[in-house]
């Protein structure tokens, strides 16, 4: 929970290094608030080290006399003078547990929340970490790691010291890899190393405001004198009387929230001034309230603006990303090792040429694509490009152009001009006017869309009243002899080996043979490849197809029951896997399930774990044979500036690393239990949202179908309106949206209540978690669904 | 230069802070790697304080005993004990000024390769630097910055003090950002703060190798009690009876070393067992010779491996980057500006959602583009996406639709998928299909290119024996009665306002007229928009278009002199600004020379300074408003996952103040005074490359033409063939890209001699610089095409 008030300016404070003089400028940052007539709270979250030497007595002793209003407090302290993680460890036996990072960050979230209700007037709050910014805190993890959630605007205390400079801004670049906010660096002037000097320049020139503070005067070893001169060092430094440098930092701190709170505040007007949204009605945007502002983002959580906030309550809020932004994420938002992962490759390379080149972020991803990843078994090559769009119109010109060389010189220019595309309908590739021609015409369409194919109606899987079923198109209830199928389970669903000899499978065989037949007759397009989105199909409404109808599709057109070959006949198949791929539905791609491999596919989205953009094209050493030749111009001559970016691929490769780790974690192993064959066999599918609740909502007469693979729940709504333009999802569910106030802390970091940002196509509303999205997290998105639906 | 031996292993020491023991763990990595029968050389490039407290004198005296062969000294030394950027002020007076950042790391480099060439045995070499890793070197830029073009593999000394966790996981932070490799992190035992047994698991859990090494006994007042003592301590922790924890270090930075060179040796063969490279024929490809490994890449230099080093020569060279890594590079390859901006906006936000929503990254870039950018004066709104082509996607959609939406009822819906594009000859708009089929049929080619439209044959500019000449195409001729018409200057050329009443701009307006009346009596395609290159269409073939044709173009299709109004009429017209824009050309966009406005414009490329993928299309409010309305179905249904992603926005707006930074430098004000007309006024165009040198090379048999404008040098060389697939200009240029062994010290980082790595297009070889390459770097480029063009 990021946090952020208007009467209440909050400020953490970090050093650059223990014994930097954190505890004295934080002392003189309160005693200057307090000055200026400001309520003040100071919180020690934990205090190591004996009590009469602690940060918040010192500040207690230093300021009550001169304050208007001041509170100090610690919240977890121990004895030891040592590093937290350790004092907790020394003082176990008798303590119990550690508190862990979640009861931590609630605890400071929990004052703060109490602070900001106490106080009618400006107020000022300061925050003190202990020793540096990566000093562990109570469970081990970094402070600059676990106060993250809270997200506060920050205030550096630099290191005046030798080596000073150094640790002083290495501490500052751990801070922005947080993605901090840092309002202000404070440090203490020393005449002989000038450390000071040297960081002004070096913070003017990054716009970050520093001020050099007195040093404070030796210790006394006489009690009474050295209180006499440490409060005369104060005066001195915040008087008013003087220059009162701390002062004129608090002054600074001022501008920094009230600038921030205007810019939140100008944001939506500003947006709507200069934005042209992808996918937005601009038309239908009512106004400011129609913006989300995102001042922040972490784990499963945007930190939202919250238009209707009261002076007592956060201005920003959590709100779940209920669609994984766009079905990217993959770790959650701001996960350090992909941000270290970015950084490392930025600083090695940039970005660097590729054709004819080689770097290794570039070449450990393709190998583990191909040899031990989505290509395992089949593919050869992996061409890079952008997106999952320019990925397909990769993956299309090299079948289009496999297809054309095997029909050698039997097609004409302007035959090849209009080669045609077998697909399903309710397909979506992308928007690139070559992707969108591989589908039907629908509602994503411009004016050049010339959709070149033929689509099959495909039969879909469902569950409703805790029943799965496969709902069978018209076209094809001829064959099946019924318009709905019910099945035994999930499992038996999509155990597709042990389905192949079904009188369904037969049905499915002659009615897809029976067209392409008819197709050919009525001289229609010249198909020229298949193109599928295996099992799910996002964007045309989460469509799960019935996977035996895709596999018996491929069959067919290979006109084999495929073996071992990867030599591409018939048709080249295509598989998008950019939406289900790496993982996304609970395989890392459909091939082994399908039992069929593709020629070429496609992966993008969670292959940068939610971070940048990138994709790659994996295809057969058949499909790259077709461009061989002596003939330059017969290359595949396609390629975007930033092909194989150094950034990106070195993002893929930490992502599919801590993939490989979530696959062995106890969250996926207990999720895979949960949907288990009844005899306890594991199935073939699984998911991450419960079974049960699955079961539930299905029953309930608002929902229409209820189904589920891996992170992705679709809950197809009753309604009058169907297809993409349908409000009725939208209309039923839009109270997720608002965080319930129901009083019980939530599960987003720091405990503050939370909506659910979700996205609808039509009269589907459909959820996505990240892959590492807590089973607590996720069983109280449930219960805010069941709330939800129930309450409609 | 970064650098490899195989001979002779290197790593360079730093410390996460100072006084962490950095010379004594150097000095038992020498005692180690003596032990092991190694040669060792022990490097203190800077070093301050008493010289009888000196580390290379520590190292001597602990270590001369017992080696066999051990070199250690110091280049830089000063008396002061203070960082050493200070050491050098208070020195000053007599010593003269600092070296620079290039003398000292030249000075380093040269040190290294006489090392190399003086052992034929393995031998060791380690470098120790001064304070922390961020401590600042001579001249005052941070070692961590300072070193990184060596890009020495590093060994990590952490500190074992209260805070030492902190500073040394920030410090390893610090390092990850400039792409170091990290071998190794050694620090003290401490049994009270136990750092090491946090950070043992903190960097097992990163694949770090990291010792724990028993801390130093305590100083003795005595010097021989001292000595006896510290010499003992060595014998201990390097001795190979006992656990010999340094010598295993060392055995491991050995295996690092092998792991390394194997890595890059394996490296060709695995990228063409597992590569599908853009743009190239494979077919074409002869083997791994023809693979350039990139190592690392820093500044305007790739760091290439150097298939024939001999071992003493380095294993990796530099080799400049001539083509701007595709016209991408803005201030050089890894730029810690531009990492430090990825990073925190991954920190601050991983990518969020960005329909309906935004975040201050997007917002910001898209006001700077509007406001202050390429859209001053005429744009509206900013439509994110992810490159050139689906920039240019995007741009055809809004046009098409706008030109649609104003024929009202007049359009079919077969005749909207064949609207025409109005072009010239040589477009190229990047690869996904929609923008390919905005270009005629070419080269870049796919089966389902269909080219819909028209394209002028357009007049072009080139140099010749010094005379600036404007081509024109046959087609044109009869209009301007020449086929060529000489300029009495590039400025003249350029200053378009006031060419437009010479008779050649009545030849342009009359042919362009002519023409699309004509094409319509014919039957052509439906005209929809205008698409244009503006000045240079680079992927053509480099075509410096004559400006004043497009401006009579853009004012014929207006049917108007251009006013102030920005509602389109005629048709919309697109500047794909690509590859011009953002001052790649010398301007930050090219209406203001033009003196028209597009309605749409297209930027990418240089947007984000050469690093990650980014293209923002924009657009006037009147081609915005043909999309508004309450139907969802018709707004611009396009989007990629990661729109506006926030680490692109971010980069974009670092880079962007970067450029703004550039604009006043001296290196552009002195390139601009060099291209000044002859009477000192300023020209419209300018370039960094020297205006005699093209004068110089125009004369030149082998060139036909040279050109150049901004960053961009072209020549055209002479030769039977032409057209993309022409091999003329790699055949007569090809030896550039063979570091020139002159033994002069090059301009390149570390002095070592380099290759340049160009891009050729067909006949015309080019060469692109970033914006900020130093005319010290031009020249030498200069230089080496001058001697090359004269050795063919």
């Amino acid at each position: 929970m990021s946090t952020l008030f208007k009467r209440l300016r909050i400020h953490q404070v970090f050093g650059a290094n223990t014994n930097v003089g954190k505890t004295i400028l934080t002392t003189a940052l309160v005693r200057a608030s307090a000055q200026k007539g400001k309520n003040v709270f100071y919180l020690k979250p934990v205090s190591t080290g004996p009590m009469d030497d602690a940060d918040d007595y010192h500040v207690n002793r230093y300021t009550t006399k001169h304050a208007r209003w001041i509170d100090a407090e610690c919240l977890f302290r121990y004895d030891e003078p040592v590093s937290p993680h350790l004092a907790v460890q020394m003082q176990k036996s008798g303590e119990g547990t550690p508190p862990s990072d979640e009861t931590f960050v609630n605890s400071i979230a929990n004052r703060i929340r109490t602070y900001a209700r106490s106080t009618l007037d400006p107020s000022h709050m300061y925050l003190e970490t202990a020793g540096g910014v990566h000093s562990p805190s109570l469970s081990g993890t970094s402070q600059a790691d676990c106060y993250r959630p809270l997200f506060l605007p920050t205030i550096l205390i630099g290191d005046s010291k030798l080596g000073g400079i150094s640790s002083t801004i290495s501490s500052y670049e751990s801070l922005l890899l947080r993605g901090y906010i840092i309002d202000a660096v404070m440090l203490f002037h020393d005449d002989y190393y000038k450390n000071g000097e040297y960081l002004k320049k070096y913070f003017a020139e990054r716009g970050v405001f520093l001020a050099i503070v007195d040093a404070p005067p030796p210790k006394l070893s006489e009690p009474w004198e050295d209180f006499t001169s440490t409060e005369k060092y104060y005066e001195s430094i915040t008087s008013s009387d003087g220059p009162n440098i701390v002062g004129s930092v608090v002054d600074h701190l001022d501008s920094c929230h009230v600038k921030r709170l205007e810019e939140l505040e100008s944001m939506p007007r500003r947006t709507l001034d200069s934005i042209w949204w992808p996918f937005v009605q601009h038309g239908l945007v009512k106004g400011e309230k129609d913006v989300t502002v995102i001042d922040s983002a972490y784990s499963d959580f945007f930190s939202v603006t919250n238009k209707d906030a009261s002076s007592e309550s956060s201005i920003v809020s959590p709100q779940y990303d209920g669609s994984a932004s766009w079905w990217t994420q993959t770790v959650g938002h701001a996960h350090p090792s992909l941000t270290l992962a970015a950084a490392r490759a930025s600083g090695r390379y940039g970005h660097v040429m590729f054709p004819q080149a080689i770097h290794l972020p570039a070449l450990n991803l393709a190998e583990r694509l191909i040899q031990n990843g989505p290509g395992k078994g089949w593919a050869s090559r992996a061409f890079f490009s952008d997106n999952g769009s320019t990925g397909m119109e990769v993956a299309l010109k090299m079948a289009l152009r496999a297809f054309s060389i095997r029909q050698k010189d039997h097609l004409k220019n302007e035959e090849k001009k209009e080669l045609g595309i077998l697909g399903l309908k309710g397909s979506y590739h992308g928007d690139t006017i070559g992707a969108m021609d591989a589908c039907e015409e629908g509602v994503y369409t411009c004016e050049w869309h010339n959709a070149k194919g033929y689509w099959f109606d495909p039969p879909t899987v469902g569950i409703k009243d805790g029943e799965v079923n496969i709902t069978v198109p018209a076209s094809l209830a001829s064959f099946s002899q019924s318009n709905s199928v019910q099945a035994e389970s999930l499992s038996w669903v999509y155990d597709v080996e042990g389905r192949l000899q079904t009188p369904l499978a037969r049905a499915y065989a002659l009615y897809i043979t029976r067209a392409l037949e008819a197709l050919k007759q009525r001289g229609g397009p010249k198909l020229a490849a298949l193109v599928l989105e295996p099992l799910v199909m996002g964007a045309g409404g989460m469509l799960f197809v019935d996977p035996l109808f895709q596999r018996v599709l491929v069959d067919t057109v290979r006109g084999r029951r495929s073996g071992s070959s990867t030599k591409w006949s018939g048709l080249p198949v295509i598989f998008d896997e950019v939406f289900v791929g790496l993982h996304r539905i609970g395989m890392e791609s459909t091939g082994p399930l399908l039992g069929v491999y593709p020629d070429i596919s496609v992966n993008a989205k969670v292959l940068t774990g939610g971070l940048v953009p990138l994709a790659v094209t994996l295809t057969s050493q058949s499909i790259f044979e077709a461009f061989l030749s002596d003939n330059k111009a017969e290359a595949l001559l396609h390629g975007h500036s930033y092909t194989a970016h150094a950034i990106g691929c070195e993002v893929a490769n930490e992502t599919l690393s801590l993939i490989d780790k979530l696959s062995a974690s106890e969250d996926w192993l207990a999720a895979q239990a949960s949907w288990a064959k009844s005899d306890g066999q594991p199935s073939p599918v699984w998911s991450l949202w419960d079974p049960n609740f699955i079961t539930a909502i299905s029953k309930l007469p608002q929902v229409k179908e209820a189904m589920t693979l891996g992170s992705v729940l679709a809950i197809k709504v009753q309604g009058a309106s169907a297809g993409y333009t349908s409000q009725s999802a939208q209309t039923l569910l839009q109270s997720l949206n608002i965080a319930s106030q129901d009083g019980q802390l939530s599960s987003a970091p720091g405990g503050a209540a939370f909506g659910i940002h979700f996205r609808t196509l039509g009269d589907v509303a459909y959820f996505m978690t990240s892959l590492n999205t807590t089973s607590t997290v996720i069983r109280s998105i449930e219960d805010r669904i069941w709330t939800t639906l129930n309450s409609t």
